[in-house]
């Protein structure tokens, strides 16, 4: 781990050795909170891609356990339900030893009357020395981050972000493709990117592994995301905006189904189900547009039938799985590398 | 551990030494999955009870906790609220040194227009290695069994099976019989067999403890079962159907009663609850029948003053705590052997 | 550990060892159940503020956590919601390396059509050691000592009683005061002292600590107290009843607010939220009457805006986090105390 003359970059992307405590690591992170991906630079984001290696390298054992936070307070604060994510989170935490509390907020008297503020506070006095939360509003993590005095870990905060999401995506493409690198190629998010924390998180990170992002649903679905696109994203990081399958899918290296929330069409954004599915499913016909060996992915839960055919989603070419599986991965690497921050 | 010649027989009865991992087991324990008790041939019974008595002793020392399952994922996905099979499950799990994560679908939104398929597959992805499953549509864990690598238990599955809860309601009745026979002991289920995987299950562990199994209740409530009592059981094992109270208690040795759903009265299968305890309730005097001795069992949780009364519930032929009890040694038993093969 | 001649008294003091085995224990603790505060000593509340300092001391270490309880079934059954007490007896318990069994009973199919002495009986059967409870009805943790093999602590019943706050509510206070005495301090409990639990168990301690306790809130809020004051606690220890704030606040040493029920206007109790804010809730102003240093408590979740304004629960007086962290660690302390008398 010693760093030589121009070696430094090379340096902020050693791998810490997973099984030891978080604070021996000596790699270049810097962050106490994951808020969102756009925190994080790209050897960050190489760092936590290089961890998460060695993470599936710690899930491939008999036993998947390492005591690297043995005997640290983990809680899971959820404002809305969603086992997919907190299960997840919770695995992590306990692979890497640590102690995991459970507060399902809404459906919790913690939240009584209580503002955001008072529960973080409280959850702190509790012991909570890392927080992985989740809330419909917007923003809601960054407000808890200014008053929590460990880490915290933004599980989905309303329609802004996702930000372990979009890491166990990259992860997932990165390993799927031989030169391990998504430059140059043609990734489509298609579906409710207006509603989606999801679509938000993965234009970061994919536009900055050089990606050709293109985004892809119903005018009302995409609704800001053309003014977005002109401007770009960070940098000046380009992506493309439309409603046309055909031009989406053309070609594409990877397509990323979004799943439909049935509100919407109550919200009048939609006409119906079927007729989405009709027009934007991705269905075994439209994905034969994009390259053979395309990639097929989807953040979970699925509607099946709807914004993918039940075929497609259990094809070949879907590494829907992978995604979750990827997903524990990273989000033991993110802990890891966090717990290291907080401590030091 | 040895086998030598005309010994096979007792060597499939040898007991794994429950501290150790399951993969040294030397036993004779094939299958992968529990789904139901039809599978287990007699000699995989014994196995399981003297693995049970294994456990009961771990459970009689001062921490009832073996390292045997250390780090394993044994995953709780329960389609149907039951705290107290959900609880079991967990104890044994822990008691074994297992990493325990519940889901409780019916709430939950892992199951949001998932398939069962997708979310198995989920679950899987998410680290279960062993999977307890309770699910209201009969047949649910055999599909589940079909894709999940590990191994699935079925916790209870519609009209079904419960393939635990008869094991554990042998392992009662062995364990307070002089010779530890049921052959030729008068066992009565009496209640809503209609409705009632217990009854199921236990008709088949009964008839193959050659025990005399007989099933009383309600005409409405035991449709069908005169036709299979006809055939009779695996093998042609016989088992008896009344409607007649008196008849099925006479001389009896065990009293089994099952719990009555409110819902069956908008069925219009039941009267009232008044009536039916009037008429089939287990009360001190019907009890009177039975031998002096016999046994009173209820599967829980009691509507007590219906199906049984609070006397009898309570009273000194009472073994339902014991149920409750052994379910806690049955189920690490079960998970013990079926990680050995798992694994190997 | 030694006692020798007139030293009696002092070692009844003695802190356990807390890092050891309960049953290590050779202080002067006698009870097996915690169900209010009533039936402690003044040494016995000693016994536990001092066993609270130890158990701070190992919530101040990197790893917070201690065998002293390992492979110990400590089961939380609670019939109302309460994520923070609920956490609270989590968080102690696992730090103590217990195995912590949630069971949220309001929702859960272990109470249908049980009663509770079944409910307890089959938790019992179910493994469990050590039993934290909460019910609605007052009282209810004694039936369930009457039937319970092991230790039960209430964790809050009714209106009735709710000791462990009642010890991390003096706990604080005696931590903030130099010479670590309530003797002759002023305490006001303010608010709706009629349905509070909270307030039942803190006269007692209060009074028995020699504090000069004054209970205000709307006369309507204060029934029956009043002749309570006229006998006095136990032991004819006095205190007193007000509806004036004025009185009650003027040169106190510690005001602790309790929770106002939206439920509680519904029962014609109380005119409006509004009105009560206005009239007793605790304001900068109203604080003011009272020593400049004076502690402000709130047992949460707080209303904030009805009976404490925002910024005197966030102000410098408060104290209200460090009772919730003080909660974990008397907690600690009373599960390792009654775990060694469980044993012994």
């Amino acid at each position: 781990m010693t760093v030589v003359d121009g070696e430094t970059q090379a340096a902020a992307f050693e791998v810490p050795i997973v099984d030891s405590p978080p604070e021996a690591q000596q790699v270049g992170w810097r962050h106490r909170h994951l808020l969102d991906v756009d925190a994080l630079s790209w050897p960050d984001i190489e760092l936590v891609m290089r961890t998460t290696d060695a993470m599936r390298e710690v899930l491939r054992r008999p036993i998947t356990k390492v005591p690297a936070l043995r005997g640290r307070n983990v809680t899971i604060l959820f404002y809305e339900a969603s086992t997919r994510t907190r299960v997840s989170f919770e695995v992590a935490a306990r692979n890497l030893s640590a102690d995991v509390v459970n507060i399902a907020a809404a459906t919790s008297s913690v939240t009584k009357g209580e503002s955001l503020v008072d529960t973080v506070r409280t959850v702190e006095a509790l012991g909570a020395q890392m927080l992985v939360m989740r809330h419909s509003v917007s923003g809601a993590p960054y407000l808890a981050a200014e008053i929590f005095s460990g880490s915290v870990l933004n599980g989905g905060d309303g329609w802004h972000a996702h930000p372990t999401q979009a890491l166990l995506d990259l992860y997932t493409m990165q390993a799927r493709f031989d030169d391990g690198s998504l430059a140059g190629r043609k990734v489509v998010i298609l579906g409710d990117v207006l509603h989606s924390r999801v679509a938000r998180s993965n234009i970061w990170t994919l536009t900055a592994a050089g990606a050709d992002v293109w985004l892809c649903g119903p005018a009302t679905l995409l609704r800001g995301f053309e003014a977005w696109a002109g401007r770009g994203a960070a940098d000046g990081r380009r992506f493309h905006v439309t409603s046309s399958v055909d031009e989406a899918l053309r070609d594409a290296d990877v397509v990323m189904a979004l799943r439909i929330q049935k509100e919407r069409m109550a919200a009048g954004l939609l006409p119906s189900l079927r007729e989405y599915a009709a027009r934007y499913g991705l269905t075994r016909e439209r994905l034969a547009a994009a390259r053979p060996e395309a990639l097929v992915m989807h953040p979970g839960p699925m509607n099946e039938g709807v914004e993918i055919a039940a075929d497609v989603a259990a094809g070949a070419q879907s590494v829907i799985e992978e995604q979750v599986r990827n997903g524990v991965a990273v989000r033991m690497a993110l802990l890891y590398l966090l717990a290291g921050t907080a401590r030091s």
